[in-house]
């Protein structure tokens, strides 16, 4: 079925997007860019509540400050692509392209910060990374360009860093939440999947049913002091001695869009929660026959209008060219929450008749209750989308105790929960062994919501004593 | 005078911009950035009701598609940054990075449009763009990566293309005179200064008093159907006859931001129209020795406090360790349009002194009245800031008619309106003739707004008969 991975099909028949010329590159259109700048919107007014502010820092990075934090590079090094040239000359010194922002701005952090009132440094830009990678181009999920918010802030004490970490992925969750309408875990990773020069990295991880993989939703680090060390970002505290800052960077991207599609999608397309659907409601007009077409028409037309007065997205589909039938398969493929349609019956008995996108039911709507009926439709598909996602997804979860149990589990596609010790061999010593075609498993997280783990409670892997639950799986 | 050129100092201790350490890039701070946000709040819902809709394309652009427009690439390659590695290894093709996306975006809009029903095809995408220029980087005015907004419109007919041009020019006349307060002249380019590759280009153009130049504040283009007969954009019209499209592409920069701490920019440094300004009111406590400074606190959060609750931006200055005398200098160099002083005094007469950024006046103003006068003194302050840079622009605009008073008017930093011929060859010649080391004398635009042109009237530069007034003169 299409939808084994990411159904890169129904993304370009749903318009969301095309592919591009350059392998791994892809235009993200209109139909794509109103979901990210409705998530954009919130988040963006959220953490100016919290006092960040935005910044834009440069796209070009020096060899150098690149390479300054060892751990760091080598995360990315592989995938870094450099500028050589312009025009037709050579230039001196080759220039990369951001993978991330870490290393372009803390030279600039240790600047500005001098004393504890400089104190926290709270930036975040919206802005476009490289990252040329070579396996798999996937849309969304794994392409060289994309769009994300990176967060990078510096505070005097790590309790200020722990408690922004946190702050900042609750507000992840409700992006995946509250206008994706996906459920998903708050953890934190392992030693081995954490941010490549950070102290701890939290995250939240969504699953896909179908799929059986895990996928990283957004990340919420705690740099500690390791960058501050490398770049020399002190102060003096208020008592005049000199300190080093605790930092946290933080980002999600347009993967989300691509997680929406795969959690949603079904065998018609797309399906787009109405909270960030560009359209919400489209209107089709029925005429047949001896109809009387044009008051059909204007009936949509009005309908549109009163819709949007009232603060919905809603278009109509008033093309001449294509029969309702098409019109119909067209927006259903589009992912559209709520498909109105108004025929010579609807029009004679003061009606329309509303089709949901995410369980075909149809309803009449008298017109006098048209916007109160579609509020508490759209609602409910809201509702009714998170709910379906998270029923799917904890039927995938599997408690596994045993390493016979976690391969048989993983064979069937599960989400696995088990004992663990926590140690980073033992993580290695899974990815070798249960590596493969289909890709090793490894941990997604250790849920902060933890099941109760009686103490003489051994690791499924190792057989030492297990420290946590966690969460492993294949992952994107 | 720090300001002979763009004040480089003023835009780093006004905390605008950070020197970056590749030469050519530029750090983009908050105080930057809102300004920014402000105006493309207001563009883009412009935009949106114009039906115009948002998209992202790719940074790169793989080299046979830049070159495939033969004048527009000869306007771009010398400036074009090449991507030869990624990693360790070569790539097999090198690619380029974008400079404008018109080689990006249209062989898709040639896939996407196939019928008249398929048009307009109105898109809009906010981006980053590189063009690495090695004469005199210069913060926002020269760099060699900036952030605009790019337009590219296709039509089914000249006429509809021809009435979108005007209309986008006149959002950018309103970004630079109601929000900036900078007095534009709209007009058309002449021939040698157009879009490489377009049909016409109209322009919004400002003008810098104390350098005498004249700057290109953004620009609306109509690209006729050259592009579109480059890239195979056509479609079957209404009739079933295969047509080609009108196309138009339009773009303001963050070379807005520049042209706006020139213009109002003082001895003081910068001069924030309260528009734009991050920050428009700043409070700042003045105790004494004796003095109730607690109730002066209070007073000052009081007052930021009534008046972000009245939608406006304040923010008070409570640092410790600066004077007060301190901090009234440096928030006249980050350009507060208004500063609130509250001391003994004002806490015992239940009011606060308000001191206008643009000329200095001194207010008392009661606190029951606080709203109302501040909204007053910024809206004043706003209008005032644009009649004055009205007035210093009209100031220096000097009608000549004759080759010796072009070359005094030029000599004297004029912005110079002279009858001309409208001949590309001699514009190069009166380029030529002006070569110097302050740059060479070129038309900014002709106004729209053209004054009577008597019938005999002669060219200044050639001699033979006008053809229209053109602005004339150095610039950025």
């Amino acid at each position: 079925m299409f939808y084994l991975t990411l159904p890169c099909q129904v993304v370009v028949s749903g318009e969301m997007i095309e592919y591009y010329d350059i392998s791994g590159c892809y235009i993200m259109r209109p139909w794509t860019m109103s979901i990210w700048e409705i998530m954009q919107a919130f988040f963006d007014a959220e953490i100016k509540k919290m006092k960040i502010k935005n910044c834009y820092f440069p796209l070009f990075v020096s060899p150098g400050v690149l390479q300054k934090e060892k751990d760091h590079v080598e995360g990315f090094a592989p995938e870094v692509a450099w500028v050589t040239k312009s025009g037709e000359s050579d230039l001196e010194v080759p220039i990369a392209i951001r993978p991330t922002s870490e290393t372009v701005m803390y030279p600039y952090y240790s600047k500005w910060i001098r004393g504890h009132r400089d104190l926290p440094l709270k930036l975040n830009q919206w802005c476009n990374v490289v990252r040329w990678e070579f396996s798999n181009p996937t849309p969304f999920i794994r392409s060289r360009e994309f769009l994300w918010q990176e967060g990078h802030t510096a505070f005097a004490t790590k309790m200020e860093a722990d408690q922004e970490v946190l702050e900042i992925l609750e507000l992840y969750r409700r992006i995946y939440e509250e206008f994706l309408a996906i459920p998903v875990v708050k953890g934190k990773k392992s030693e081995l999947e954490k941010f490549a020069g950070g102290l701890y990295t939290t995250s939240v991880e969504a699953f896909i049913p179908h799929t059986g993989r895990g996928i990283q939703g957004a990340t919420s680090h705690c740099l500690g002091q390791n960058f501050a060390k490398m770049f020399e970002i002190n102060f003096e505290n208020e008592k005049g001695e000199k300190a080093m800052v605790w930092q946290n960077s933080w980002a999600y991207s347009t993967r989300t869009i691509g997680v929406m599609v795969m959690v949603h999608g079904d065998d018609k397309g797309l399906v787009m929660p109405p909270k960030v659907a560009a359209s919400q409601i489209v209107v089709i007009p029925v005429p047949y026959k001896d109809a009387d077409t044009k008051g059909i028409f204007d009936a949509c037309a009005a309908t549109v209008e009163t819709l949007t007065e009232s603060g919905f997205r809603a278009e109509a589909d008033f093309r001449d060219n294509y029969s309702p039938g098409w019109k119909y398969s067209h927006w259903e493929m589009k992912g559209v929450p709520l498909r109105i349609e108004i025929g010579p019956k609807d029009l004679a008995n003061n009606q329309v008749r509303a089709v949901r996108r995410d369980n075909s039911a149809k309803i009449d709507i008298p017109t006098a209750n048209l916007v109160e009926q579609v509020k508490y439709m759209l609602d409910n598909i809201q509702q009714n989308l998170l709910e379906a996602a998270k029923q799917k997804r904890d039927a995938c979860i599997q408690v596994v105790k045993t390493w016979d149990e976690f391969i048989e589990a993983l064979s069937q596609k599960k989400l696995i929960l088990a004992p663990w010790c926590d140690e980073e061999e033992v993580e290695k010593d899974v990815k070798t062994r249960t590596k493969g075609e289909m890709g090793a498993a490894k941990t997604l997280c250790s849920p902060f919501d933890q099941p109760e783990l009686p103490e003489d409670t051994l690791c499924f892997a190792s057989g030492r004593p297990a420290k946590k639950w966690t969460y492993w799986g294949r992952s994107y």
